[in-house]
């Protein structure tokens, strides 16, 4: 039960109505291994960061299984940095800063000792290098998970189309998926883009939830209502860690071990979205999950007598 | 087990994305009758009407045991008329005419038959008048359910405050429990709300569903996720109806009772969206009703084991 993660270690500049976060640790695959963690051990990372990631973070890190044999360190360049403002809604964002250093030259590698993971969870990149790491196994995983963005939409269509053939599970956002399909509503949407490849998609609705389609099936899953989304950077990379992370775990990708995916990877995100960046989840414990676990058993739980 | 519902029955005139609907039947409390007379006879109408409202509609819904005793007919007037057009994402909507007509000068009466109706269902209506209602009333009913809109927080506030204290369950959407509370968060806003005075409120969010708020629990239903929803118009009224159709029926307002009358609700409304007006709602009957209460139950369960 080993997982490859692929994705960014980078570090964020984050403002929210709340307030500035500074510089502070981000990255899709750092979110993604440490909701992953949780769950299954080991997590196989690929990534690349320069000489100004902190060794305490990597060290943090190992110490919850996630390798790094596949963390290219380029000691001569800055670690991948992006800086954003969220809007009071906290569901939309405009990016303030982006500056790609390492990520400029990324040409990913999976070591030997990675090879034979049964789960691959592509992390938001690049889609020519989350399809580098695809054509590098020499056995195709039991289910690739790839989460992409807008970004890529508008810039590397062509490539994302590729991809997108390569996959099992597809996580993209509603406006997202609206894009990617040209539907406006979220039921076509889904049906046009499994087409595309993905045999299950997953759409976020940030604080409106997920859903999950595969074939003629949905389910969704609530969103826990908060009092406050302190800062929602990484929830969704912190939901696909979760949801990848109890699959690897379980090893059983049926739709209705899925559905308890999609639950776990919300209840993760559910804790990333209170403190700034990775703070939350380096603080939780099995404990508190399931007891987060359990609000969301007992927010949409209910019991119903169909007539005779 | 009998049920007052007050509000308006009217002729609107709709334009969505899909087309126009000229004049057609509307009206709060029309869409509530029709819902809640799937599960609860007799429905007590209070309501007023123009020389203009067909005797059809009126016979239509007699049949589907509505009591029109509290139905003022006014002979020189036209009845209230309303035209609005849709944005494309169906969530938000402009007023393109309103015409007050007999519901300028509406005096509500409580007829003497339906005293000691145990539920009362005060739909969207000028708060003055949801309060002449209750006051007519000899003995309080079990549970008093009211519906209402940012315009009377705009134009009404001080007598909305009022009929807030008055009733047990408020139901409003996520931007009318934002204007009310003055809270962003909806679960700050819930808090603000209660003190106000209702003991449970939900806040509807349309394509994302609806939340239910009690003392310290809190439970969500989603919205079904539908291929195109094409007219929202009396969606949230629909939903009220089903909500306290079942409660009425089932004569048990506990909290776990209120969440299957959410789903109840949410699947009548559900049909409602499908075609213009209250078109969808006389033609579906209980086994309909029933599938589409089994799709929520499918779309919402998951099961899953906590670590011990």
């Amino acid at each position: 039960m080993s997982l490859i993660v692929v994705g960014t270690m980078a570090f964020d500049a984050i403002e929210t109505p709340f307030g500035k976060s500074g510089q502070i640790i981000g990255g899709s695959a750092t979110y993604v291994a440490y909701a992953a963690s949780n769950f299954v051990k080991p997590v196989n990372q690929i990534s690349v960061i320069g000489y100004d990631f902190p060794e305490e973070e990597l060290e943090e890190l190992k110490g919850r299984g996630v390798q790094m044999d596949g963390v290219q360190v380029k000691q001569e360049e800055k670690s991948f940095f992006w800086a954003g403002k969220y809007h009071l809604d906290m569901n939309t964002r405009d990016t303030l800063d982006t500056q790609l250093n390492v990520l400029a030259s990324f040409e990913p590698k999976v070591p030997d000792a990675y090879q034979g993971s049964e789960f691959l969870m592509l992390g938001n990149l690049m889609p020519s290098l989350q399809l580098s790491v695809i054509r590098q196994l020499k056995n195709r995983p039991k289910l690739i998970v790839m989460d992409t963005m807008n970004f890529w939409m508008d810039t590397a269509m062509a490539d994302l189309e590729i991809v997108l053939k390569e996959v099992d599970v597809l996580m993209v956002n509603d406006s997202e998926a609206r894009q990617l399909s040209g539907q406006f509503s979220l039921v076509k949407a889904a049906k046009e883009i499994m087409k595309m490849g993905p045999k299950f998609l997953v759409i976020k609705k940030g604080e409106h939830g997920a859903l999950l389609f595969h074939e003629n099936e949905v389910f969704f899953a609530p969103a826990l209502p908060l009092e406050e989304v302190f800062d929602p950077t990484g929830a969704g990379d912190t939901f696909a860690g979760g949801f990848v992370g109890h699959l690897a775990a379980t090893q059983d990708i049926s739709f209705n071990n899925m559905k308890t995916a999609i639950i776990k990877g919300s209840a993760l995100a559910s804790f990333c979205v209170e403190k700034f960046g990775t703070t939350r989840m380096k603080e939780i414990n099995a404990a508190q999950i399931d007891e987060r676990i359990q609000q969301f058993v007992d927010l949409v739980n209910f019991e119903i007598k169909l007539a005779e």
